[in-house]
């Protein structure tokens, strides 16, 4: 039994290729640092690694993490600059004792010391992106904060092994060095292959107060199918976000189990991607349903083709 | 009804310091503060702020959290060097909605513009016991790692409210860039005012593999005794990093409850500081006791006495 779920339709080409390797009996450290590259290294992708979106002053600061579910082993990078791939960095990181985490140039440090790629990761593109932003929030007097979606994978593979990863440039215009939820073990992500693994995608700084990957997990290891796991703690924890702060941003967040079940559960609009040795790959749409569940439904060709044409629209 | 507690001996003046503003109806957010600014300004003890120990390269890089138990505002900054008081600058985070967790150059850039106070945090004798410390390392090929002992603070108020907080310059030596779980929400810290609070220190490594504040906040909530909560989630979660990572660093937890119980369980040899309504402010010793206990003990006067002269002695 193998499987794999990630989030944001994005992720679906890189599932494709982890499935490539889950079928021929590959790891599932292998399958997400695959699914995550695939990602990362798509230029029209505006949230993730190369041609992400820069922080207000311009620069593109991207946060990772990777997770061993076997060992618990957790390796993170947040605010690496000019690295090709965060998330091979943030696995490599995972293999340390001490040191597992590394910020900024101390990352970098890292990254080139080990023989990872320096490579220019803001694209002309995102800069141009970036610049109009910058005049419209001038402009207009906008809400400057915009757009946050991390890739998030957890995979399970057939020796049974779970693994879990996220990658992310972090919110468009943030402040230079704010960190999300993405390199923060338990909120970003979280994995047991005893029990199963979570991830989270939205705004950062409401996951954290949450600890929503680990809790997800926990409720699995409780008994629960990922899919009632994701609606409890995710509809409880907005609830109560709600009540105590007075709201609650976007998130959303995807599990899976040692069996190779899956759940999701969001309060947007929110695309994912799945395969499992019962499950041929595919995409789909949840949105929050009535009292504390979620609407699955699959893609439409219509969303897809609209989605293709919105990512490479001339700016 | 108010009650803190604090790790480390260290702390002791700062729980005197909160227990004067406790017992006027102070806030537990003021009271947070005010405890962990007095271990920060201190001089002597070189693992927190002022005359804390510096990375591999000689550079004093601090990490601090603040959270607030009511709202779930969480403020942290990782890697922020030559500012006073890091906690102040994780509590004025905290009240922003967006970029609540800033790293590095970035978190400097926010307190040297919301005012915080500009200073150079490593001291002469911090700068020595540097220098000694790379020459034995070099000469006898000593793995540099050492010391990592966090202030961590949980406080309750007459009002009902709970805030936690912690401050660290991380492990001696350590890389740059490295962040343990001081920071990070659900490992470095948890508190809700409606349960109860926890914080963290030891090898933050180990620490973010388990997310064990969140866990002993929410084994409280489930009914537990700050007590019980700490024993259940320590000894299980180091039993089970042993079997799976093979290994389990040095950590040590404290609880305090909306009640004002407390506890604290730890694998190590670990003293805290306690102050409630009912309880005299105290230096305790904690140490693992037999089946997942832990044993608490009175510090001695002649512990405290050889303490004193220990942070003192001449480098």
């Amino acid at each position: 039994m193998w499987g794999m779920i990630a989030t944001w339709r994005m992720a679906h080409d890189g599932v494709l290729a982890a499935k490539a390797l889950l079928e021929q009996q590959g790891s599932c450290q292998d399958a997400v640092e695959t699914a995550i590259k695939a990602v990362e290294d798509y230029p029209f992708y505006k949230s993730v690694g190369y041609g992400g979106l820069p922080n207000e002053e311009g620069v593109l600061e991207m946060d990772a993490a990777f997770m061993d579910g076997d060992t618990f082993k957790i390796g993170a990078v947040a605010g690496i600059v000019d690295v090709e791939n965060p998330i091979s960095v943030a696995r490599s990181l995972s293999e340390e004792k001490f040191n597992s985490f590394r910020i900024g140039q101390g990352a970098v440090a890292y990254a080139l010391a080990e023989g990872f790629q320096p490579k220019e990761m803001l694209t002309p593109r995102a800069k141009t992106i970036w610049e109009k932003r910058k005049a419209e929030i001038a402009a207009n007097n906008l809400d400057p904060y915009d757009g946050h979606d991390t890739v998030g994978v957890v995979a399970l593979d057939e020796h049974q092994s779970m693994a879990a990863g996220t990658s992310s440039s972090g919110l468009f215009m943030k402040k230079s060095g704010r960190v999300g939820d993405s390199p923060l073990s338990g909120s970003g992500f979280y994995v047991d292959s005893e029990i199963g693994g979570a991830a989270a995608t939205g705004l950062g700084e409401d996951l954290m107060k949450g600890c929503l990957s680990y809790e997800i997990v926990r409720l699995m290891g409780e008994g629960l199918a990922p899919q009632e796991a994701c609606d409890q703690a995710v509809y409880d924890f907005e609830a109560r976000l709600k009540k105590r702060y007075g709201k609650a941003g976007a998130f959303s967040l995807i599990a899976l189990d040692k069996q190779g079940r899956w759940g999701v559960a969001t309060n947007v609009e929110f695309t994912f991607s799945v395969a499992t040795t019962k499950q041929e790959p595919a995409i789909f749409m949840a949105t929050p349903g009535p009292e504390q569940t979620t609407v699955i439904e699959p893609i439409t060709k219509e969303w897809l083709e609209a989605y293709e044409k919105r990512i490479k629209a001339p700016v």
